[in-house]
């Protein structure tokens, strides 16, 4: 049986739930022995240590060794992976395109879904390689860079197929002349790939980020240069590393998709965005380098997400304490280092109505600070919840940030068993008043938030949506008893591109975008001009070429 | 009834048609009475004629008149519209949008397609408007700025529609927890529009290459200001104006759809593209111009059509004649001024095989030219087709191109019944060598074509697709008796994202790109970076946010 015949009823449930946007998931989330065999956990550990201290054995044309990856959790990986100058990895990707292009739609979407089920087979080996490039708690690092990932890999192909398939492969053409014969033409129509797709990926959801561009590009026949953070190259040199052996099994130019690793201190993307062999550019970053790679990529056809400043809105609760506790949650999961974490939370100076009567500003802020101090009251429960810190820039902005408001929580390492060395942080929690935006009003990524005191909740939704369309949002938070104040907060985070969240005080975080449902990025706010995933992400990564014939009447 | 039920049968048997991409047509293409009214093209003349020498009502907010129209068939229109400073009207359709972007879906649809209804109610009066203005005889002109033109404009609103309605409205999102309950979010999604969009037309088809973008920006949301081309302003000042009407009529700020006009001396489309408050920015019209368009609008979002080379490969033919004939008109309808007009005819120097016996490459260039002769041997039949000369600078260029080769048939001026003073020529013909490229190799819009000399149908095959993907080029057209042959070219104009009609003998030209069926620029080569139309055009248009809130266990 073909790849697509085999996989052919999972996609069409993606295809399905792309459309519903109804709860669906085709990879398990749970790290579970009776799912992914019993002795996966174990094996994913092994083959992990199997890797470090070594050249990493890719089958593709580097002539140098490149990499320095150190984890958050102390250890340096000592991990080599094969590197090819731009100009060649160009070229053999373009050469290696050509027959992949030819492919059928079937043949390239069956190979992708064949990877992606491969890699989820090696989920625990993904989770190992990403705890120790991200720095996240084994536990995230499982869900998010393994099946959460493939989720996202899984919805990619399917926008793809769905948009490739909406394309007649033929077309019988008669147009009525009057009392003559009609005019016919047989028409076909071929779907024509872009050429060479690079994906610059980001050092704290390598896999996540990077797999709808990946798989995207790949399935509407594109040659993929991965270009990995060179501080997160392993999970995604694990993830081309089986797509290749995929590739060639199915007869392809594995050059199809290509790993380009890099060090901090002799980067390689800006070449390869520049180059003019370089058709389609994705890219996950800093607002720094995305405005870089924008503004200087060789094609025009660039996908990114950057950053942004998400917001809490509290208004009003029905359930003050599950209140606190999910934002307790939500800033301290990762230590804040998620795109979709909150970092400004906008409390009326009045104080706010709550099932436990009212609460003024102040006690706002100190039951949040409290809620976390409960979530984080266990070592071992706080180290799964914050992990590590990935870049030690990020701790030092923690340090910083202590002068920008009054501290009602104050940051602290958080020991780790078993990793001594691990670069920990617990979230700073500061009080600041509306008008101190140069300290809210800035993207300070990592465990740093702001309680800011508002006028009112009319003001606290106006800094909200006029802070997201000026630096960028993703994701914004409200809690209120008002339908009045919901109406109000949707139109104005709608208009500002923002993906609301109203109420969350149960078992479900602002941080989480679900695969199949949630569309994550706008792409209408500088937070990104792309989104995960929809029609505009797929597709303009291909074209339509027509061939008309003139029947014979 | 709502505008939108009234047009919703056609609307969905249009987004059939582009799923099918069979034939199919909603408004008729012949200017007879019986369909369009007995006394329709005497109306639309008596209307035309009422608007000369007079300021143009277009009922904005305009202060200042400008317009400088010359018909190419010799008069001056003497028509002025008011136009308005960019700041002035960018912040008024950004106004106007507010209500328009929170309109429903249908109802924005419902606008449209009535717009577009009454536009066809006075297609003889936009006959008239485009014949003055673009050169194009009578019955071209009603037929491409016409119903041909509204034909794309529908096409466009079908596909604005299907893709926003591909985004549910709500989802009941359900995930199951083990044993416990499931976390339930209601979610629901909104349509966001991009903003203020910008549409520069052209002089040779401002409504047909116009109006996709139009009306793609109007459905989904995004307020619309069309900068016409100052030599053709007036088709689109009568499309405005209905637009407004229309717009108003529904209760919305008839400034969702302005004017720009500006005079060749004096052009404002720079300082709009460049212009912050501008989301998305159509253009049709020069490589030169587009480039700065692509370079250095204020936003990323821009569209564009270009210009490009277009190329017939003669290998063999089983209807010399006919092929012969069907070559002629390509060259010689509206002066070879059409952006799907071939230029280069590629023919072995060894000659073809033919059904009337071999043919030398001699041969075949000058029955070309003879067929041109023939076609154009009667006056007014020469003057239908021809039409005028759109631009003086083409004119020039026609007399420049004459010692660029041999000249196999000469251009020369060609009388108009009633128009003394039109600016008039046939094509030129030249026979070259491949290796005179730069003859060929650059771009001669308007009735200048050459016979080039290649080594073999290969060659001819390599040096149009090479051509096509350094320079552009839209259509190319291949004459051939053997499959192989077709192949072989399929594949090169396929990579090089070119639109290929093999074997046109009969009443249908290579010139000639249908709404709903033939995929109008690839957007894979220089000639353009968009396609009129497919899901890439609307997709993009608008962006999704998403509200999710927890639903009480």
């Amino acid at each position: 049986m073909s790849f697509f015949e085999a996989h052919r009823a999972r996609l069409e449930q993606a295809v399905e739930a792309c459309r519903s946007r109804s709860y669906w998931s085709a990879y398990p989330e749970v790290a579970s022995g009776k799912i992914y065999g019993e002795t996966a956990k174990a094996d994913g550990e092994a083959a992990f240590k199997a890797l470090l201290g070594k050249p990493f054995d890719l089958g593709d044309g580097g002539t140098r060794q490149v990499g320095r990856e150190v984890s958050p959790f102390g250890m340096a990986l000592g991990i080599t992976y094969p590197a090819a100058d731009p100009d060649v990895l160009i070229e053999s990707a373009i050469k290696a395109g050509e027959s992949w292009a030819r492919a059928s739609i079937e043949d390239r979407v069956g190979v992708c879904l064949e990877i992606v089920e491969r890699i989820n087979r090696q989920s625990f080996l993904i989770a190992n390689a990403a705890m120790h490039t991200t720095g996240q708690a084994f536990m995230m690092a499982f869900q998010a860079a393994g099946p959460h990932a493939q989720d996202r890999a899984l919805e990619a192909i399917a926008y793809s197929y769905d948009e490739m398939i909406r394309v007649p492969r033929t077309a019988n053409w008669s147009k009525p002349q009057g009392k003559g014969d009609p005019i016919v033409l047989d028409k076909s129509f071929r779907i024509v790939p872009r050429g060479v797709s690079l994906v610059i990926g980001c050092a704290t959801f390598p896999t996540w980020n990077g797999y709808p561009a990946i798989f995207a590009s790949l399935a509407t026949g594109n040659s993929v240069i991965v270009k990995p953070h060179p501080g997160a190259i392993l999970p995604l040199a694990i993830t081309v590393k089986i797509g290749r052996e995929v590739l060639k099994e199915a007869g392809f130019d594995p050059n199809v998709l290509t790993l380009a690793p890099d060090e901090a201190d002799a980067p390689v993307a800006q070449e390869l965005a520049a180059h003019p062999g370089v058709a389609i550019v994705d890219f996950t970053g800093s607002p720094a380098f995305g405005q870089w790679v924008r503004e200087n990529s060789a094609t025009g056809l660039v996908f990114t997400e950057e950053a942004g400043i998400n917001a809490i809105v509290i208004d009003s609760t029905d359930d003050f304490r599950g209140m606190c506790s999910n934002i307790a949650f939500s800033l301290s999961l990762y230590s804040g280092q998620m795109c979709t974490a909150p970092q400004n939370i906008f409390v009326p100076a009045a104080g706010i109505e709550t099932n436990d009567g009212h609460k003024s500003y102040d006690e706002v802020a100190s039951a949040i600070g409290s809620a976390i101090d409960r979530l984080l009251g266990d070592p071992d429960r706080a180290a799964n919840i914050l992990g590590t810190i990935q870049n030690e820039a990020t701790a030092k902005r923690v340090d910083a940030a202590r002068k920008l408001g009054r501290i009602v929580r104050d940051s602290a390492p958080v020991p780790v068993a078993g990793f001594d060395q691990a670069r920990t942080a617990s979230p700073l929690l500061l009080a600041v008043d509306a008008k101190d935006d140069r300290a809210w009003g800035e993207e300070r990524f990592g465990p740093i938030a702001f309680v800011i005191r508002t006028e009112s909740t009319g003001e606290s939704i106006a800094l909200a949506s006029q802070s997201a369309r000026r630096k960028g949002a993703i994701t914004a938070s409200l809690y209120t008893t008002s339908d009045a104040v919901i109406d109000d907060a949707a139109d104005a985070f709608a208009r500002a591109g923002v993906a609301l969240s109203v109420n969350l005080t149960g078992g479900i975080y602002v941080n989480q975008s679900a695969a199949f449902s949630d569309y994550h990025v706008s792409g209408a706010n500088p937070a990104g001009n792309a989104c995960l995933t929809d029609s505009a992400f797929v597709a303009n990564r291909f074209r339509v070429a027509p061939m008309r014939r003139q029947k014979a009447a």
